[in-house]
């Protein structure tokens, strides 16, 4: 590992890794060399010709055409002499080769460049994920879904794995994947909603689930996916929402606290942004205050229904910085008549939910909701929304043996990860994106 | 919670949970309340009728009613007096109750019970799952995997979410889901194979991966689903498959010390079984080995090609057992005549593969190699398997601009745990199974 390369003495070692840099001068040459751990400078001097009292003369030779014809990309390893040197600006050290062995050639023309487009850059992801800071991004993920998974074990939540084969729409009707199933057809689940619900009512109590979602979305937005990452948990014996916020905050805190101690420094270097641990509680607003909070910001959200739109979105997030200095903010109470049947209504109010969207840097990253256990009120907010009860029979069944009181919540990863790190695009960040013109690689 | 009772001082105590029994004596009631952490008595005296002296029998004598028609399963909400006493045989106290709430009653019919066939079980999942038997599969398998991810963490592992729609097979023609996609078809991934090799060109160097996998396999065996989770694992710079192996029988054994401390005594008292750590190495047998051996014994494995069957598999698993006491045994070097091919060959034996099968208790868990790097290689041993490179070029296109040496395994969640807890099926310890004949709840 080239990480390893700086503590050691100076001395013989032997690195492997991907040529990311050749400079081929008349005397001597240099590669860099990356792995995944870092990079570093290998030299020779260079032997342009055979010399004929010189028997070892034909081996450099070799050496010297073999560098010269590397390409960007190729895997070898080598056998040198390493050198510590503080006038080498890459960590300081270098290796002077002596045997190099090419273990994978790469093709000499490289498709995509730095400035290729996202689109093209996405054609040869594999090579596109070369680059330190597309690496530095699937680090950042695995250190923050680890802190959050610590979270939740020392918590004694239940790790569980919901099926995304289903008979049934787990959301909507529409944006839905259909898959042929045998003699009949299956869906893609959209969301591990009524499995995770479901857990309640097996007495699970606190759960947890990483895992794939599906939406038949045929939009283009930079926040989209037709296949994405979704976080999701879910808790007995919550007494509102508030204790799903509770928890939301708290795995928050861990993942981004985690990654701050981790890759802080890295992502300062690479990225430009310096991750701040949020305070808790983060602020809370309902959402008809933060409408009129935006509205005396000169924006009034232009919606036939009671919904927030992206732009309001960015508007109180602006807010919320300028006042409080946060960069999240929990919108609840959102109307009955733009959430599902499923989340609870106030008890003095049916035309409010026990619901929340929380926001951070100004998009719109989970939703989150105490759920409905009482099954015929379940029943009564689905015709309610227009929906026969019969179709999710299997559902309601949830609630008819006993169901404790619960709520969850639902996020999607690669939106934490894009604005965590002021990216563009969800597709950035993610291993390989799927939208409605991309199913490859 | 339950489990937190025992360390209170005698005292007013809440708990909550669902009522697992109710015995309903003349004089005494008592309710068996279970929650996730456990089970704890619940008692008061049975007032059966108004006595006109004292103005509290009301509210007694529907105490006593409200316990009388409590059913099975209803979530309740106690308060009451905590008292310690040794006699009581559910951990030593119980709970004199003043109040009682019913917070959701269950139907008073439950349609399983516990000699229910398995398939009726399996429709009312989410009354199986209050078994504590189940509960602890749960558990079980959470430690298990928590376990192995913080071996991979600690190790500087990235975590991948390959993605489950393709544009193309990844294993093999058969047994692919189709989806409707757009304008397109889309397939459902049966491994995260390719895309987790792309991790390897893409300089990711370590990677895992815990997610669906999807099979459209009509067989009913005990051992087989349609969708599963797979664990897989991909290494770079590996010298052979003993690199995999070596480093799949460390996170076995991550996995397997973390459920024997965390929950040995009850999988000891609910299974009546033994959890063993395995000793490392695990034996390893090379596959033309282990069919002489069992010929030995007096088993003949009635194949034409040159695979192991399952009772071949159970009988080098007894044969391992009586000569090392190990209940995992490798075997290796497959021929390539059965192996995909991806799998790489002996450079002097081009017959063999660098690969082995996991055995667990007689059973095949996970199957692991390393894989050819080499395009020009693959490109020969994919016309070999009459596969028509052009048909794989975006996945050949990984290994044209250098790769190093890699190789990794895949292995089945549900296997591991049935034959850690010498359950019958898979069924018995996924969360919602999924076959030919079973898509719902």
């Amino acid at each position: 590992m080239v990480k390893n390369l700086a503590a050691l003495a100076d001395g013989p070692v032997t690195v492997s890794g991907w040529v990311e840099t050749v400079r081929d001068q008349k005397k001597v040459q240099f590669i860099v060399l990356r792995d995944e751990s870092g990079a570093v400078q290998l030299v020779t001097p260079a032997t342009r010709e055979l010399v004929e009292d010189d028997p070892t003369s034909a081996a450099k030779l070799a050496l010297t055409e073999t560098i010269s014809g590397l390409a960007h990309g190729s895997f070898v390893s080598v056998t040198g002499e390493l050198k510590h040197d503080e006038r080498v600006k890459l960590g300081g050290l270098e290796v002077k080769i002596s045997a190099l062995e090419v273990l994978s050639a790469a093709n000499p023309e490289t498709p995509i460049a730095s400035d290729s487009s996202l689109d093209k850059r996405q054609d040869w992801r594999f090579l596109d994920l070369r680059n330190p800071k597309q690496n530095l991004i699937f680090k950042i993920q695995t250190t923050f879904l680890h802190a959050m998974r610590e979270y939740w074990v020392d918590n004694d939540f239940i790790e569980i794995h919901t099926p995304k084969l289903m008979a049934s729409a787990s959301e909507s009707r529409a944006e839905l994947f259909e898959v042929e199933y045998f003699d009949t057809t299956a869906y893609l689940a959209q969301s591990p909603q009524f499995f995770k619900q479901m857990a309640q009512s097996a007495g699970f109590g606190k759960i947890f689930e990483v895992g794939p979602a599906f939406r038949a979305d045929p939009s283009f937005t930079s926040r989209h996916a037709t296949e994405f990452t979704s976080v999701d948990s879910e808790i007995s014996w919550i007494d509102s929402h508030e204790d799903v916020m509770k928890l939301h905050e708290e795995l928050i805190v861990a993942g981004f606290s985690a990654v701050k101690a981790k890759h802080g420094e890295a992502i300062k270097d690479l990225f430009d942004v310096e991750i701040t641990v949020p305070a808790t509680p983060f602020p809370r607003i309902p959402l008809a205050e933060a409408k009129q909070i935006i509205k005396e910001r000169g924006y009034e959200v232009p919606r036939a229904d009671d919904d927030m739109d992206p732009e309001g979105e960015r508007q109180i997030a602006a807010y919320v910085r300028e006042t409080y200095g946060h960069e999240f903010v929990f919108l609840t109470d959102y109307a009955a008549s733009i959430r599902p049947f499923y989340h609870m209504r106030h008890a003095d109010n049916p035309a409010l939910t026990n619901s929340y969207d929380l926001i951070f840097n100004g998009v719109e990253i989970s939703t989150g909701a105490q759920r409905e256990h009482r099954v015929d009120v379940l029943e009564a907010q689905m015709r309610d929304k227009g929906m026969e009860p019969k179709e999710l029979d299997f559902y309601l069944d949830f609630f008819r043996y006993g169901a404790p009181s619960h709520g969850g919540f639902g996020m999607g990863l690669a939106r934490v990860l894009m604005l965590m790190l002021h990216e563009s695009s969800i597709r950035e960040v993610t291993y390989l994106f799927r939208g409605p013109t991309r199913l490859a690689p």
